[in-house]
């Protein structure tokens, strides 16, 4: 990089330009970026909408995450959210802010993380319109759209008692590859080291550029799902509120949870669907058993109760840690 | 504010607690906040979309604008972006970062100032979701939708020969409040001064609270504009925008821009409505005339070409300027 290649002095124009290019574009596009909004189809008269923000710092670390890593999880964590309603993601639009000495790179590999993102778990979603703005904090807001096809949203409070709880994705990945991340991927004085965590890649993958089952979503509401959510701060907090919308109780199966039950329950930012079926149905796309809702308040392990435990960005976030 | 009365303190969930009575909520929302989306109707098969980031030091100082003033200008200046479209603003999503040290007053205050904005510019409109982060930079970032009721959107490419230039809103006013904050709202040292702002208050009201006019965009839709845009950057730059889009000239008539004419045109954030109509049509609601498309290519005043001025992000802010 040189000082020419920086945002400010490229400036947001000639910065807009470079990027356009890169953006995926959306099925359901009707009017894309140039205008003062973006004009996109509701096939049903409705759209799902979520959003979602990433800040340097609580959420991730330039020393870990690439550029790519950055645009493909901000696409993903909203993708999966407008999954976890049963809908078919759309579109996107996406606000970002940086330091204005930020390379231009880095901005261009953000839209080929949004672009490579959605192609792979979302075909036919796109980028419809965005932002650029200056801040001393590295900020991803992105605010995903979604189709439902003409269904009900699915939505947390529909389980019933003898329902299966399962789940697809991965369980506890996304908070064991940070683990590793904060033990393995820091210099002698703990701070955050590229090189290192570029060695580790293979086992911090989940966490980096984590790939939810976004197709997964549709087949559960086609499926039968009676509640579904996105695990974005662990299983034991999600579930927790899927239980209370629900006033249902759920039991946890620690056989099915892997080698490692307290992680699956514990871990965040998995990004994985949670849902419950009807008892005797076939379970779709890559949905497994987990447990089963029963009568009463509150979540257990193999019948006894679990403790809630996950992450408050308010009270959690030490800001002096990097 | 007491040191438990802080975002850290509090915690997430009971912010939202606190914060989720005080937002507006909007007529077209099918399911609102407290699942993993929203589901908003979109009663034509189709919605506008945009969005707009506001962050603190290049887009606002905390001595300057109150919390109820960030809530009111992130609402307002989206809205203008829907209404630019000849849209009916419909819903609203906020994604915010705050410092974890931040009294909780003031996402209080920002959420009246969205619901206050709702009210008085676009009623029926509301907020249907959001996020709330930590950041070390205080960042609003808002998501705008709306119905165009089965109209075309109106683009900033259809303006023909001939058409009359009319602006809805004020020209400046923006511009000039925010010099009088520079040069009289700071202390002897130069830096943001919140007792100097308040007694200028009825002079910079127009930078801090901008009342863009939401209403007249579905009026000139209506009306038959040709083209049309929302004022951000200043009349010089955004006109020559939409003379670009529609391969036309656009000659201003100086004696219509009021008694400071490069004000009117260099000045930014003013968040007015800018559009063509057809000649010997009465103008709809408060648009005014000042000027006529022509032949040609650029801006012109009174004949005369008017070089480009305005802001951009990553050129023209100096972080260290407070």
């Amino acid at each position: 990089m040189t000082v020419s290649d920086t945002l400010g002095a490229v400036g947001e124009l000639a910065v807009l330009a470079r990027i356009f290019p890169l953006l995926p574009s959306a099925a359901h596009e009707l009017l894309g970026p140039g205008d003062d909004a973006a004009v996109v189809a509701a096939p049903d008269g409705r759209y799902v909408v979520t959003t979602d923000m990433m800040i340097h710092g609580p959420d991730f670390r330039l020393a870990w995450s690439t550029a790519h890593d950055l645009g493909w999880k901000a696409a993903a964590s909203n993708l999966s959210d407008v999954a976890a309603m049963g809908a078919v993601p759309t579109a996107l639009v996406v606000a970002l802010a940086a330091p204005a000495d930020s390379p231009v790179s880095l901005l261009e590999g953000i839209a080929e993380g949004l672009r490579d993102a959605c192609a792979a778990l979302a075909p036919g979603c796109g980028v419809v319109g965005g932002d650029l703005s200056v801040s001393s904090t590295l900020t991803i807001a992105v605010t995903a759209f979604g189709d439902l096809e003409g269904r009900p949203a699915v939505l947390r409070s529909g389980a019933r008692e003898g329902d299966i709880i399962a789940v697809s994705g991965v369980l506890g990945a996304a908070a064991a590859a940070l683990r590793i991340l904060f033990e393995e991927a820091v210099d002698s004085d703990g701070q955050p080291d590229a090189d290192r965590a570029a060695l580790l890649r293979d086992r911090t993958v989940a966490q980096l550029a984590p790939t939810p089952p976004i197709t997964d979503g549709r087949l559960a509401a086609l499926g039968g799902a009676t509640a579904m959510l996105d695990l974005s701060d662990g299983l034991a907090i999600d579930s927790a509120r899927l239980a209370k919308a629900s006033q249902i109780a759920l039991n946890f199966d620690s056989r099915a949870l892997g080698a490692h039950p307290q992680l699956a329950l514990g871990g965040g930012e998995d990004h994985s669907l949670l849902a419950t079926f009807p008892p005797g149905m076939p379970l779709p796309g890559n949905f497994r058993r987990i447990g089963s809702v029963i009568v009463g308040s509150g979540i257990f392990l193999d019948g006894s109760p679990v403790s809630k435990a996950g992450w408050d960005p308010y009270r959690d976030w030490n800001g002096g840690r990097g």
